[in-house]
């Protein structure tokens, strides 16, 4: 990932052992990064959305629980911590299963090894995501190889994306931005249509942002846009990330991608989704009916933040009302994609049908199973 | 339709002969009425969306063109100003029919007597507007008993709009909302999900205002939660307003509306939209391919308007950065639902399909074209 032409992880280490992660929040109008030393740090960190993506929370949650073994080791106090940080993001299926590596492996160790233990597995699948998120751009890559082969020299593909599943929300590469990302260092002129994705505007704020000191071409667009562009020919492709992929393929992200779909098949515009294999919840089929949804605060509705331009305060980041204050909102946080919509999975290991025959000539569920 | 208690209409005449309408820009932080007195008033009430919906501001076009005649009544000021009052919003066929009401009757009156016959029309077309919606609204409430005598007593009719179809529209009652207020003034307990509708947030600025003057309750949802709450049998049923519908039944309407459409088709939720005569536009079938979509200014996109919460300016509305500086932003202002998504069109003639015979049933194009 860069920043301002610099290549650098979203998570780094600080020499006293605390992390630095960007603070999402004040993206794009502030870059600011922010030390976490403490379980409680990290939670806040997650439940706030100082930073947010299923990868990236994960990697989070797996250092706060170094953190609370560094303060103590003993077990009651590792399950507490653990439970404390799986609470913070009860449909993230990854924070679960990073979570689970770094208790699973330090029980069996006396509690004088543990801390060191977590720290060693935290920094391993750090760099494991990072290796994953490379090989899910490389297989999304030859998608773009395939289209840019059926288009004239020089016109663009054009991409739709929901919310944000790049650098950001990852340590590196993203999952649904890394084919975009490689597309692109390839050579492959390509356009990527963004979705604003109220109510947090992840994609106006985050993916925008990213994109733009990536120097990929990009337009912003209301989440409503994207079937008329669909419509009018205008989209070659959709990707998104997942925050979980059932075992028969169906596709939980945030809300509103299955909107995206319900479009995508409509206009015969292919429609994948980018996953790492702790993405996928093997414990479940049917997404529409297993998957409970979060429902996220009022105020995201109620209230878009953005920077006020004016000429004495020009970066204030302040947060206004869209509706009136006798109304009520309700904030559902994610949405579930059948796999009937879903033209194919990238993966770290290949793409995929969105099926459990798909999945199944990719992974043995009993390999990846936490 | 009711402000405070009151009962009043969005176009009012004051004694100078000028009018009063809500800048609807500020609502729902603030209730502005301003006049218009002079045909570039009602140009720049259009073109800066003071009002908007397709029968007001046809209505506010209508009364320009009675302005234009009040300073000028020979023919070429009158092609003139026909000309520049149709050219502030071409995708609505509303006001070309209105301009066209006054213009043909005017044109074979002397020139001292076109003033007094363009207001005389001006007046009468707001009050056939008034009746039609009512028309639309009776009608509508027959889905709506329908639907009660379904329901266990007191469970409410789910009902998602889009954008704003309700009074602030219209002359009163509105298109969409009307069934819903009729329902509402009728005892049927009715509750509404409002889209919030980016890039102008009308429904959560406008719609959402409405309805809490009138007492029904409504909960505003980010335009991406639709689809979600179809798949849970959340929604029972859908029903928007129209900018312009085809001789086959094919719908206009405010962007994101074609992906309401295509869940409410998946989950098998009827969708509805509701619409008076003027609105059909019988020159064209296929909406997709001979509707002109506007792209409108950028800035809808890249900031959001809303009223600045602190101790020191409550009501302050400001408008705040929600994208990056360096990033492109593009402004569909409308899509096209094709026919095979909508259930029914709601007429003042009665509810028919969405289709070349529905129409027909209702309708003999030679009387109601322009």
């Amino acid at each position: 990932m860069k920043i301002d032409g610099q290549w650098v992880q979203s998570i780094q280490e600080n020499p006293d052992g605390s992390i630095k992660i960007i603070d999402q929040r004040s993206l794009p109008h502030q870059l600011k990064w922010v030390d976490l030393k403490t379980p409680a740090n990290a939670e806040v960190a997650i439940k706030a959305m100082w930073c947010r993506g299923a990868p990236l929370l994960a990697m989070v949650g797996a250092y706060g629980l170094c953190f609370a073994l560094e303060q103590a080791a003993d077990d009651a106090h590792l399950q507490r911590q653990y439970d404390t940080l799986l609470a913070t993001r009860p449909t993230a299926v990854n924070l679960r299963w990073a979570l689970n590596q770094i208790r699973d492996a330090v029980k069996p160790q006396p509690t004088h090894q543990r801390a060191a233990l977590a720290r060693k597995i935290a920094r391993r699948l750090c760099q494991e995501d990072v290796q994953t998120n490379k090989a899910i751009g490389l297989h999304g890559l030859q998608i773009f190889q395939d289209m840019a082969a059926q288009k004239k020299a020089g016109e663009p593909i054009n991409v739709l994306t929901h919310c944000n599943a790049g650098w950001l929300a990852t340590i590196d590469w993203g999952t649904a931005l890394a084919p975009i990302y490689m597309a692109y260092d390839d050579g492959i002129p390509v356009h990527v249509w963004v979705d604003e994705t109220r109510p947090r505007n992840q994609g106006a704020q985050l993916t925008a942002w990213e994109l733009g000191q990536h120097g990929v071409p990009h337009t912003v667009i209301a989440d409503n846009t994207g079937g008329h562009l669909m419509q009018h020919g205008m989209v070659d492709l959709c990707i998104t990330g997942t925050d979980r992929v059932t075992a028969s393929g169906d596709v939980c992200n945030k809300i509103g991608t299955y909107l995206k779909a319900l479009a995508a098949k409509d206009n015969h515009v292919p429609f994948y989704v980018a996953l790492p294999y702790t993405t996928i919840d093997w414990t479940i089929d049917d997404g529409v009916k297993d998957i409970p949804i979060e429902q996220r605060s009022e105020r995201e509705v109620t209230h878009v933040q953005g920077g006020l331009e004016n000429d004495l305060k020009e970066s204030d980041v302040v947060a206004v009302r869209v509706m009136p204050k006798t109304s009520k909102a309700a904030n559902y946080a994610f949405d579930v994609t059948p796999n009937r919509l879903v033209t194919g999975l990238i993966t770290e290991q290949g793409i995929c049908a969105a099926s459990q025959e798909g999945l199944a000539g990719l992974y043995h569920p009993a390999d990846t199973q936490s």
